[in-house]
């Protein structure tokens, strides 16, 4: 298949060349700064970088919309098209509807559920691929793209894939702030967050092997109020560091007392 | 140097076996229960398990107190020494002072920074040990024990300790309670939390490798307010996963526009 990428970030940078690994070549690299685009197309065999939208006389049968979440309509709207074209977006956040602006009804989501960095190497094998469209023939090319590229591959609606998000949004960016306010709190007392390392890592081990719920430690679910109401008091100076703490507390203790 | 092991749970079961590793002779394993002192002992050279707290006659320089935050105080109590003993507990919650009661000054604290699990090997070598004491010999014996067993040994008062602890609590607890909110929400769906585990592993390892406030994503610090509305509907039926949601993206904008 001929693939259009539209947006050179991280998740165009991952995909483009691993669609090529597995056999379908990518014309043509798009992004507004075509320098970005052309950073790109150098790790891709024959890909040209372009800084336009269209794309109505190229030989090229899918568009993988991979912008950021705000820029994905205004790309649609402007997008010009060849005969039976199919477009994605890469999003996880956004509706199959906002690609109701793209001149086809050959519109899809593919949405690779992983966190992407230039500079780290990816392996698609393992990264879940949640394909959604309700165009049939679009669906069946996905999900033979999809498997082609990962072992877990579903097709998942955009309500559900909104619930996927939320939830990756707690695992994930909730979670990673939660590392940097520890880290603060150790600042405050000129102790370096690394001495947390060993235990982050053996914690997280142990809640993806035996599962969060069964993995639960800590005084709250010890019902500790001496120690929970210690760590409060400690907490007495910063309002916000002090509420997070409380509400997520009570909820571990609300949870397990169920 | 001869080794009491007070207490038969997760931090004596790894601790008493280490400390044969280095030298050292665990003479007796106490436990309230006697049938959970002899398990440790199996695993120990020439332990005996005891159900008295009565060690006046034992030949053993070092007490190490292994059991819940709220048992130490009482154990210390009860505790009848041998002369010149050292005692010690293991907790990160418990002040040095939780020891006042102990017929000696020779008392410190001896507290590694992890989590363990009876059934999960534990190597010492990267885990922090966190020793404090005012006296001067004992803290010496413990920094010197510490050493032969960790490669991070650190002398960390009380008051540290305690930020320590609750910075712990942020980073295990809170998270850990954080990937159980995620698993709901996804069966909610009928989707698998198993989904999620490439995105947390990838974002917990870049996490660690950058530090956790260069590795901030999420709509929050790109200030997408449009998504984090969405959430928020979303998440409407859920006050208390809504209002944990909205504390801390609150708390990421507000860190990151200072």
């Amino acid at each position: 298949m001929n693939v259009v990428m539209i947006g050179s970030g991280n998740v165009a940078w991952h995909l483009a060349p691993a669609l090529e690994n597995i056999g379908h070549k990518v014309a043509a690299v798009y992004s507004r700064n075509r320098s970005h685009a052309k950073a790109l197309t150098k790790k891709l065999y024959e890909a040209t970088p372009v800084d336009s939208l269209d794309f109505g006389e190229l030989d090229a049968s899918l568009f993988v919309i991979a912008v950021s979440d705000q820029a994905i309509e205004e790309v649609a709207k402007e997008l010009i098209l060849p005969e039976e074209a199919m477009v994605v977006h890469t999003s996880g956040s956004q509706s199959l509807d906002s690609l109701g602006y793209v001149p086809t009804d050959q519109i899809g989501v593919f949405y690779p559920l992983q966190t992407f960095s230039k500079s780290k190497r990816v392996d698609f094998t393992n990264i879940p691929l949640l394909i959604e469209s309700d165009d049939d023939f679009t669906k069946r090319s996905l999900l033979k793209i999809a498997n082609q590229l990962s072992k877990k591959v579903l097709h998942v609606d955009s309500e559900d894939r909104k619930a996927l998000h939320i939830s990756a949004v707690f695992a994930c960016n909730l979670t990673n702030h939660l590392f940097t306010i520890a880290g603060k709190l150790l600042a405050d007392k000129q102790l370096d967050f690394n001495l947390l390392k060993p235990l982050i890592t053996e914690t997280i081990n142990k809640s993806l092997e035996i599962g969060p719920q069964n993995a639960q430690t800590g005084p709250a679910i010890r019902d500790d109020h001496e120690t929970l109401e210690k760590h409060m008091e400690y907490l007495e100076d910063n309002e916000d560091y002090k509420e997070i703490y409380r509400l997520i507390t009570q909820n571990i203790i609300d949870s397990y007392a169920d």
